[in-house]
């Protein structure tokens, strides 16, 4: 295969060095933004970023791997600047990613996420809702921090402004991904801008911010805007196809999990469109049940084997880490960490959770 | 009775002038704010704000009075300032009210305002969330144009900031009132602390920051301050009032409307703190039931009228009227402004919707 990157296809994939370099301050800056003990809404928070259990007492449930905050410091670093003064950015990115869970998994009635009830499913919708809305308004008070790290006030003011713009993209994407449901004639190219906003705004803004906070050369962060750009598409085309083939253990969701939720994430959409006329009809009539079984899944699963959906979507994500490859080459940086920046590229497409 | 304020209690109160003044300002504002085309959860929006039908199509359905960003323009006005630059501020404000009002009437399920149906009524809970966030970035959108307006960096800073932190205890309150709810042992204090979250916020939040933008006289914002912390208290406890004995047509809402929603409003708070045994039986027992029959909402207000609730809640409101006024003597102002003042507060009171 002439696609370098292709041999490397579902692979076991360990978490690259970059993603523990960083953990511990993440951690520490997270905690200290949801540090607050009244109300007790700050308890429902904790719970929900792994830190405590339902009673506000400290529990070490998983967290998650901190991609968007890891990506905000990475950029920094590898551009020359101080990690530290992006500090505030990554952690404002990290609860907007929060916040945005916390409302999705209302908005899917999903019940469970890192193995752990929901917060809508433990303290009913109401009080979901109002916990997002707050985290969402910490994540903001968090970018407070940036003059204290001694970024000046114009560059505090465009970094608010950039996560401000990522963020209405990001929402406006979930709201398109709401507007395709139940729809059956949503093309590649609608998918892809529906998740280059929903998904990609804000990882795009990671590498974005990362970069101007660490460097005034605008070629640089242009190069790094564009490194996001690209990871966006291979992290959510990677997702797509763990929500479909990912192994329960390591994703939390059953095989065909977004089938069964009729998601309409790369598989079906390319399904949809290059099935024959039979497997086409078949998709259509599955798609309209308000149920979906475990033999529709199977003849879903079966659909996407004959049109050869999963070497697609990884043939387009391995399309995507090339570029984002490419964007690397033109950005000056140490030897060291143009490695670690290919294999983080590299991690994201072979990811198995 | 010694209160001049309490004479002109329940007497029809026409909406003062200063709401006419900044009306054609506020909405030409408002508008560009939500000009957008695409996605089509500006259309949404747009309904929700009353300028048009379900479709996207112009309507005239009826608009909110703009307490808010009155307040604020009204405040830069009365401390010599210049409102159109407090006008950003005064829109901002507007739309987090509207945005806090979707995901109000998600918690509450309630499927019509302003005599409309809701928008979650209308197009579902996510679809309403989302559109809600929208609106809410909006709103942080809407500040960039501070320094269109002439208003310095540092001011424009302090604004976003005044607004974070009234949000955020916005957010509390909502959840305060939440966790409130089901229980009959809130006092009047803890009734108190949560509505000058929920609602008094935003409104004191009013009144400073178009003071703050008006003039750099500590002494004369602080003033201000107090004065839209008066406001809020008078706003919401007459509010109580009239979600429990207003007037249908104008309010929207039947009579007994926040009975039947089991609502932590003054009435209930009060009645359940001030009923003899056998009254506090009752009103145990009706409160206990899932749901509240026309009969039980006419034992309830046997029992509010026995324990003289609305004159209590008017006697309270009241109060923070005469505290409202006696703010407003210590800043200079002209006269004709500062009887537009005292006018307003005397509306506040006494206002049927």
């Amino acid at each position: 295969m002439a696609n370098p990157v292709m041999q490397t296809i579902e692979g076991p994939a360990a978490l690259p060095a970059i993603f523990q370099r960083y953990r511990a301050d993440i951690g520490e800056a997270l905690r200290l933004e949801l540090s607050r003990d009244q109300p007790r809404v700050y308890d429902m928070l904790r719970y929900y970023m792994g830190w405590a259990d339902a009673h506000g007492h400290p529990s070490t449930a998983t967290e998650g791997k901190a991609l968007r905050p890891t990506l905000c410091l990475f950029a920094c670093d590898a551009v020359g600047g101080t990690p530290r003064q992006a500090m505030p950015a990554a952690v404002a990115l990290e609860l907007i990613h929060n916040f945005s869970l916390i409302h999705d998994d209302i908005q899917d009635k999903d019940e469970t996420r890192h193995h752990r009830p929901t917060l809508w499913a433990k303290w009913g919708v109401p009080r979901a809702l109002v916990a997002g809305n707050v985290l969402r308004i910490v994540a903001d008070m968090a970018l407070e921090r940036l003059r204290d790290e001694g970024v000046d006030s114009d560059l505090a003011v465009q970094v608010v402004q950039l996560l401000t713009d990522a963020y209405l993209s990001m929402i406006e994407g979930q709201y398109l991904d709401l507007r395709y449901e139940g729809r059956r004639d949503i093309s590649i190219g609608q998918y892809l801008d529906m998740i280059s906003r929903k998904t990609g705004a804000l990882i795009r803004c990671a590498t974005t911010l990362g970069a101007v906070i660490g460097t005034r050369d605008e070629a640089t962060v242009s190069a790094l805007n564009k490194w996001g750009r690209s990871l966006g598409y291979v992290f959510q085309i990677r997702d797509d196809v763990l929500g479909v083939w990912g192994d329960e253990e390591t994703t939390g969701k059953p095989v065909g999990a977004d089938i069964r939720r009729k998601k309409n994430s790369f598989p079906v959409v390319y399904a949809m469109s290059a099935a024959g006329q039979h497997d086409g009809r078949a998709l259509e009539k599955i798609y309209n049940q308000s149920q979906i079984s475990d033999d529709d899944v199977s003849v879903v699963l079966d659909v996407m084997g004959r049109t050869n959906v999963r070497e697609h979507a990884q043939s387009l994500a391995a399309e995507h880490c090339e570029a984002a490859l490419h964007e690397l080459s033109s950005v000056e940086m140490e030897p060291a960490i143009r490695d670690e920046a290919e294999e983080l590229v590299q991690f994201l497409l072979v990811r198995e959770h």
